[in-house]
């Protein structure tokens, strides 16, 4: 918990601060994004939330979103003067355009879960075995000794809810439910903020899930299954290139299936490929032997090819792993 | 809490129990019969749980699961003597064939959170505020000062976990987070459990959503949507007739969608009809309009005639009901 008492100093001391996540945000990023710029408010600092890329239009429901300025040069809040930059869910190289301002700053603040970051801010709260950032941020405000409202508790509860997705994934903790608990006592809403983060898809996301099912495909021996998705199934649906987030989860779900695979054309001669596995293939290795990188349970890479090319190699090498016996 | 004393006495009283669930029975259920069955065997007692129905291949995970035994006539724990019936998630009627028993011991103990449940058994712990009957299960084991391990709190969690759809339904309370807390830090682990519930479906369950998602549809103001499985659908994907749980969600989870439905042809002239609704509709009504019944947000009816006259005369009253402005 010491790791907390500079970052709660470095909050009083500094006067006017700038917060920003990475690009391509998430939940976890924005509800801890925003969290901060309440705690900074309660404090009677001023703060700039900051995002290099626009936000999912399902977002709306978060407390205090339109506070989020995009960081163009020459805005109003650019042409004043900042003393501290507050950098969470990354580190300050995936800020975008904001990482510009770390020269122009004070000091640089860095609250992050990701067990790669190795911490380069002036003050670092990094701690891998939180949940999510939003657990982070909490852990903050307790400290700082200043009591949650209903709003700064829908942040946190959708940041911590998203990035366990649902608390179904492994960094699901028993700290993790203990916060959910407190949230709630503070107004948070379970049921609400997951209908807002899941029942809000768009009629085309569904009809292109429906597409994309057709696709499905498992190895003879059952432990590996895949989908594909090209522009021209994206393009006849009407759906927005960003519209198939979570789709790996259905060859997942499969019995008997060890890795997971979803192609998605990109571009002529580009393949973004997901990689999912359930208990024993390292597929941030499978992923890395194809230029890319991750987790051992969830990892990707860009392959330069056709769609044919990459289902062709990557699937061989997917079997030979997955079909492994223990 | 006093509701605990008598139960937790009749347990201590008590030397031979038989343990039953409802029919067609779901993990919240076959999670309170086994954490029951752990209890009383921590208290030293002979039992017997029972299920009517058989339990699907997927809950082969669950500790005990061995234990349940189905009551037919003759086996040989019948042509024993049992003192008292437990009876969890549900009333004594809809237990099935354990039903008989009630005569035959000298008391029945209801244990649910089903607030349509009068509590009819001899000593009732009834609590609509629960958000499990796993969670009334667990105060019980508390109250009874018995210690929680790892096999136990698996059972209470996936119960837990089940109902509360992950914790994503209305009924997921703070006490609910708090006692999820407990039992991760008894030795049950989120991400294993909510795998064997969810990644454990066949390969036939994913083909068969990717063949219903083809048939969404929706009303011209999008405020209804819909989806239709016909038994040639099964037959041709070589799918169980039961394979179909869940579907109802993805007309659910449109953007704007308020009622959602799911056609289910289960015969000849007979198609089954799943209702949600997301805030607004009261579906229970709609579905006693055509002869069922259900909560206001998930009901169901069976209605008799072909798919399309079914689909024809519910999505005209759906509309109407989901059409109106507030």
């Amino acid at each position: 918990m010491s790791a907390l008492v500079p970052v709660v100093q470095a909050f009083r001391e500094g006067r006017r601060f700038l917060i920003a996540g990475h690009v391509d945000p998430d939940p976890d990023c924005i509800g801890s994004l925003l969290a901060v710029d309440w705690l900074l408010e309660r404090l009677g600092k001023e703060a700039q939330p900051l995002s290099h890329d626009a936000l999912l239009p399902q977002w709306q429901f978060f407390p205090r979103i339109d506070r989020i300025a995009h960081p163009t040069a020459g805005a109003p809040w650019s042409r004043e003067t900042w003393d501290t930059l507050v950098v969470v869910d990354c580190e300050l190289e995936r800020t975008g355009s904001v990482a510009l301002w770390a020269d122009r700053v004070e000091r640089v603040i860095n609250i992050d879960h990701h067990v790669t970051n190795e911490g380069t801010g002036d003050i670092n709260l990094i701690d891998p075995g939180a949940a999510a950032t939003g657990e982070l941020i909490y852990r903050v405000i307790r400290a700082a000794g200043v009591g949650l409202d209903a709003s700064v508790a829908t942040l946190l509860y959708a940041a911590i809810m998203s990035d366990t997705g649902s608390f179904r994934f492994s960094n699901t903790t028993a700290a993790a439910f203990e916060i959910a608990a407190d949230l709630v006592r503070h107004g948070a809403e379970p049921d609400v903020i997951a209908g807002e983060l899941y029942d809000t898809r768009s009629w085309e996301y569904v009809r292109l899930l429906g597409r994309v099912l057709e696709t499905l495909q498992r190895s003879p021996d059952g432990s590996v299954a895949w989908i594909t998705l090209t522009q021209e199934m994206i393009r006849e649906e009407g759906a927005r290139a960003d519209e198939s987030e979570g789709f790996i989860q259905y060859p997942r779900m499969i019995d008997g299936v060890e890795v997971a695979l979803f192609f998605k054309e990109t571009g002529p001669g580009e393949v973004r490929v997901g990689f999912r596995s359930k208990r024993r293939v390292d597929v941030s290795q499978l992923a890395q032997e194809f230029g890319g990188g991750g987790h051992p349970r969830a990892a990707g890479c860009t392959f330069r090819g056709t769609l044919d090319q990459a289902v062709e190699q990557i699937v061989a090498r997917a079997v030979q792993l997955a079909g492994d016996p223990v």
